[in-house]
């Protein structure tokens, strides 16, 4: 036995590759504040403030009563991957086969599943730069380079096909988009998809299409990836349309050729998504819940169309009108050098909590807000007053 | 851009390591039989055939009223946090900081984090073969390397100080076993355990414990590894002594220098364990449950006092008398000169499900098969009865 120095903890090298959420901190501040006493407006917080409806809840209540409390398949049950490909027919007009849809632990799960069938040690990934953190982070996890590519306002914060023919080299295996975007709430239209999937597929490689804020957008409603091909991967959840956030639940669409290595790799890395969570998601689909998510779409389209002009009225920029999620991604360049120094001050002073643009990448991050109208009216009224009185 | 031939799909060269469960081809038989109106009794599966009790589930229906349905902090609510601790003082006697007891999506969701902080490409994990198999698929998703050390009956089929001091070398970083163990429902008790961790200790490394089946043992209870050391990883589940496989919740024990990482790790790669699932673990220690599991676990001993005699008396040799988990790990070289085929005779020709020693390793795998006692006396009388007009 070779006897190892005692070295303390063993760290792995991708931990300083994977950083914490730097609103965490904001988010610990903000609960000592209220329990000062402090009023805290938070726009900062990535979920819908609405609970999930009533049709899901009791649905979820009737599996309880019934004992739904064993695994599932590991690929999810059969009927709630066959309501998903319903929902695609019926609401977006494209037939995908029921087999191709993979339920996962939410849209991490999804994400897990793609990377860890598809990226080598090395193999490089094309992410827009400022995006959701997770996604560069999951590919450190097994390994991969995530390519953070700067997007700009011109570009609507999103990746290109021209970015993708500008940063693919022999290592780059696939890229990926979110559409509506997190932090930006920006989309990627059907041209703009078509032409980027066009060039990774140039490329010899995949398109990874994130759709987890399906259906919250507000002007004309968006098709899904998956009517421009079965190549993709497109993830997608129950979490934010449907508000279902900590019921765990997502999905991934899988290209045919993946479908056995998907199937290897959920068996072995979560076994099932969880089981209540998957039989109350089957009354997801039903109109009465449709048209109680439809009221709460309308809710946060009149957030948007309020905050989004008071924001600019107190001299935050906004270059891209965002027509989707529930964020403004806002230039606060006007008021301080740096965001995360800004948002900290924003608590303090102001009682506002946002999340400041690290949390999203390196791009110009230093320079933006992210502000979430996942709150009331009257709240986002009152916190617009307290940043009036700040700023 | 450089234009890449196009290559189909590129897979990950780990997945050529990742074996699927052998038994799915069997369960899919089984219900093909079984949809001909053949009966199969059913002998392979890993979970408990009761449901989860009445007080959590009632538990769980009651978080759904109260709309529980937001995201949980990401180490886990804080109460649940402090319930486990608190069952580990009264039922073991011993002290584990809340702090230290981070909430996951499963015993998969523990393994993923231990493993994400600790493995960096090429670090060495030893585990015994045979063994749970998604154990070195993990190690092999952070690109780690899973050394199968083989394991003699003459030692449990548990890994022992002498293996470690015999398989480390400069590039191991950690050991892991599981006590009660799968496949072979073996025990680690405390000298062993205690001259492991002192191995592994002494090679600067880590030991992970599993404790998945820890309360499901059927001589003297056993303590927990938690109160041989604080260095340790403590791997545990709500899934199969509480009966709760489905609602995928389980939980890691980590050593204090390791939890800022496993923070970390948690927000990115799955935010949160399911919401409900944790509301309703909180009735799991309630004297009123822990009454039904005791009279759950008595009945999985009667399981196994009748099946391991009758196995023996059909010509299996069990050389180590299983002392927990519900299975029972059986040579079956006097009937079949490899277990995989063996198990898909006894299927087509006896209706009885098995699950081959292929899906736990390589060594002498083709001598074993596992028996599941998770099925009513009656159906195991039934089973033995099949077997012994087959075999």
């Amino acid at each position: 036995m070779i006897r190892v120095p005692e070295r303390g903890a063993h760290i792995a090298r991708r931990m300083a590759g994977i950083q914490p959420f730097h609103v965490m901190e904001l988010l610990g501040r903000a609960r000592e504040l209220e329990a000062q006493g402090r009023s805290v407006i938070h726009m900062e917080i990535g979920e819908p403030d609405f609970a999930t409806p009533a049709p899901v809840i009791e649905a979820g209540q009737r599996a309880l009563a019934e004992r739904r409390t064993h695994y599932t398949p590991s690929l999810g049950l059969p009927e709630l991957r066959e309501a998903i490909a319903r929902f695609y027919g019926a609401r977006y007009g494209v037939t995908v086969e029921p087999r191709r849809i993979v339920i996962t632990p939410g849209a991490s799960g999804a994400l897990l599943l793609a990377l860890a069938a598809m990226i080598d040690p090395g193999d490089r990934v094309l992410l827009a730069d400022p995006g959701y953190p997770c996604n560069r982070h999951f590919v450190r996890l097994v390994e991969g380079e995530a390519v953070s590519v700067p997007v700009a306002a011109a570009d609507d914060f999103q990746l290109r096909a021209s970015h993708v023919e500008q940063h693919w080299d022999a290592r780059t295996v696939a890229a990926m988009v979110a559409t509506p975007s997190n932090p930006t709430g920006t989309l990627l239209h059907a041209d703009a998809l078509r032409a980027l999937h066009e060039a990774v597929r140039k490329g010899g490689g995949r398109l990874i299409v994130d759709e987890i804020y399906q259906g919250l957008t507000y002007g004309p409603e968006l098709m899904t990836a998956l009517g421009l091909s079965d190549e993709l991967f497109l993830i997608n959840s129950f979490s934010k349309y449907f508000c279902m956030t900590g019921w765990r639940l997502g999905w991934l669409v899988v290209p045919e050729e993946y479908l056995r290595e998907v199937e290897k790799l959920a068996q072995n890395l979560y076994i099932a998504a969880p089981t209540v969570s998957q039989y109350a998601a089957l009354a997801a689909f039903t109109p009465e819940n449709i048209a109680l998510l439809e009221g709460y779409r309308a809710e946060f389209h009149r957030r948007r169309d309020y905050l989004l002009p008071e924001l600019q009225r107190l001299g935050f920029k906004v270059p891209v009108v965002p027509e989707g999620a529930f964020y403004i991604y806002a230039d606060c360049s006007a008021f301080a050098a740096e965001s995360f120094e800004l948002s900290r001050r924003l608590l303090e002073e102001a009682g506002v909590a946002v999340t400041p643009g690290i949390d999203f990448g390196e791009h110009r991050a230093g320079s933006y807000l992210r502000f979430a109208y996942t709150t009331s009216m009257e709240n986002l009224a009152e916190g617009v007053r307290r940043l009036a009185g700040a700023l």
